[in-house]
């Protein structure tokens, strides 16, 4: 079995050589020369699958670590009987951390008291779900937005409903067509239904907010808007004038997390297990790396608001990404600095790689993600 | 006995009150009338403690849980025979952390290794000193210039040789008389011996680097120069070209952690218990904050620069200094920023609140500050 595997998937050769003969290569420059010998190929969201790059390869199974599928020419695939899997949720832990980050920077810088506060989800897919899903365990007073949701375990309300809350979380895709296409969402007249002091926590996909409205709206409301941006409506460019506003500005990295990308691979090895009728011979503890800090000790004294911003901004100090973005452009306010920065992205952690002891907010941080003291 | 005392003087009451009956009030409003029945005064820099002041009191022991005196007329109270004690050295360690976050910070974002480069400090008193133990604790290449200094234990050497250092700590007073000013110390001559991305981290006093030149040696140099900006020349104004050019920037908290002002009151504490002759009836472990991160477990397969960053960072991530600057300047560009943030300032721990536990690199994390195990 001949496997070619983008290089920087990560934990790939360990993963897939238990299965068969593994070639790594650039994935930008994957050619159909490269590949006319191989039985599965495995990209990264940068490959394009296209006909062009399979047609005169045996290729049985097409995997991609990813969550997207923008780069892959389904059609094609199901057409030539070619099996597909992606990794849809690998990273929806990562940007739930990023959410619960943001809080506790503003929480304290800010004093922003969250968790007496009515939290809005818009999109509850594989991200909203874990966000609405920890706010729910911490005992938070938290509706969702999706009008293609149907469940009776989420208080789903309207938009209208979720643009009054405190603080929105922005989840859902980019979509222009369809029954309810999510591009300039929340317009102009959407964003005056705004309070003032709402937080926008946007880590879905630019396009969803019209940007040129929001800062119209942040003027008349005297500035009094807490923005945390992750996604830019025109990226690679950043919008300069938002980028002034904003509390916490990040290059699109909200899913970027070590476990997150490594849960990608991980998905697609199990996808291709299942293809092959095979039993997985390694398990997650190999597929997944420890975090850096795999275990803290809390004050017992600390108020819960305290205790989670501390516990959680050790793991994953937004600011940190807030700076290194700031920085980046002054020096070379260039389109080309957003994908630099993603590409270059300091590694980080996922809270469920970590054990907080000796707290009296045992379950509170394993609500927000923290790994459980008996697993 | 009554105790007079500044409210903003952390843990006063509990210390003091063992000795006398301790009242408190806002120390930037404190006058003659307040304390003519007081027998001890205890302020922070913001009282000036001046003949008008005292003049009508009975006050024989002022207190100071501050390093600096500017704010004390020494000259009249030796005069009048009314004892003096300062708290020297109260935030040395604080400074340290500050200095080894700002060096974590750029090894995640930068690559700087900073281990095994040359490092050079300027000014070897409280905090240079401190510095300097931890660097060469950590078996680096430290030298330093204090021209005031004598000792066989530190490798003493000229300004030249440090300013040819690749990291450069100052931490020197702002003198503009004697044999060796600082002011302007480090101007276009010095400068022009600074070697392409040499790092210098300033947070000694402002207005020893000529910030002038600075900025044209950073161009001269395209821009290749770590800076790390705690002090400004012009404080509370900032230099905006400077901001624009430094990698990190902060509004002279250096030396602003939680325990460092706990322990400028239990300095002052055992200087009044001395100077009563009293046996202290509380101890240290009252005296000062445990940290919020009391214990962590580090993953052992990190090398020894990224397992420094990620325990360093996860106790005080400088990071969030900066955001929280810039956020505040783009909203408030006015220097009474400056003093806003100092007064708002995110409270932060000490590495040494910290066990860090489970690492090979026990020993470096102890030299760079953080508690041992068996204390
Ligand atoms: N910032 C990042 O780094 C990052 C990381 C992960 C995901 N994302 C993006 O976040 C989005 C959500 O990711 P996911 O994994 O949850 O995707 P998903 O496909 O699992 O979920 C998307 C959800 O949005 C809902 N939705 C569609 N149109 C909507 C509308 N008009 N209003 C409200 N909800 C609507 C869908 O019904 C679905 O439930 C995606 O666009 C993804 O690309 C960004
Ligand atoms: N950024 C902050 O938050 C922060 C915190 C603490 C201290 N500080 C400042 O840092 C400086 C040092 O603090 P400290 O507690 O170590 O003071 P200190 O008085 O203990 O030490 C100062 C040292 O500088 C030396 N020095 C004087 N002139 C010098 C020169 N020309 N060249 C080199 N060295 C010279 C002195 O000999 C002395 O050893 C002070 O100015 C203090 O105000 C700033």
């Amino acid at each position: 079995m001949k496997i070619i595997a983008d290089e920087n998937m990560p934990n790939v050769s360990t993963l897939f050589s238990s299965i068969g003969e593994v070639s790594l290569t650039p994935g930008r420059s994957l050619s159909s020369e490269q590949i006319k010998d191989a039985d599965i190929l495995l990209v990264r969201s940068v490959t394009k699958v296209t006909a062009t790059l399979l047609e005169n390869s045996n290729i049985k199974f097409v995997g991609s670590a990813t969550i997207g599928t923008d780069h892959i020419d389904l059609e094609y695939l199901s057409e030539n009987d070619i099996c597909f899997s992606s990794a849809p949720g690998c990273n929806a832990d990562a940007v739930a951390d990023y959410v619960f980050s943001a809080l506790s920077h503003l929480y304290l810088n800010k004093k922003l008291e969250w968790l007496n506060k009515r939290i809005g989800i818009i999109g509850h897919g594989n991200v909203g779900k874990t966000v609405y899903q920890r706010f729910s365990a911490l005992g938070c007073d938290v509706v969702a937005y999706d009008p293609f949701v149907e469940s009776d375990s989420v208080r789903l309300v309207s938009l209208d409903e979720v643009l009054n809350c405190d603080i929105i979380c922005l989840h859902a895709p980019l979509t222009k067509t369809g029954l309810h296409p999510t591009y300039k969402m929340l317009g102009k007249e959407q964003l005056q239904k705004l309070k003032p002091n709402t937080t926008l926590i946007s880590a879905g996909r630019g396009g969803v907010v019209c940007e040129d409205s929001l800062l119209i709206r942040h003027d008349e409301l005297g500035g009094k808007l807490n923005l945390v941006w992750d996604v830019w409506k025109s990226e690679p460019h950043i919008n300069t004038a938002l980028l002034d506003k904003v509390d916490l500005a990040t290059p699109h990295i909200a899913g970027y997390s070590k476990q997150g990308r490594e849960k990608g691979t991980w998905m697609v090895y199990l996808a291709l297990c299942k293809f092959l009728n095979l039993n997985p011979k390694l398990d997650y503890s190999k597929a997944i790396s420890q975090g850096n800090i795999t275990e803290m000790s809390l004050n017992k004294d600390a108020n819960l608001h305290e205790a989670i911003a501390r516990a959680v901004l050790a793991i994953y100090d937004i600011s940190r990404d807030d700076t290194r973005l700031r920085r980046k452009y002054r020096n070379a306010p260039s389109f080309e600095t957003f994908d630099w920065l993603r590409k270059h992205y300091v590694e980080r952690d996922e809270f469920n790689t970590c054990i907080a002891t000796q707290t009296s907010y045992q379950d509170e941080l394993n609500a927000i993600g923290f790994k459980h003291l008996n697993t």
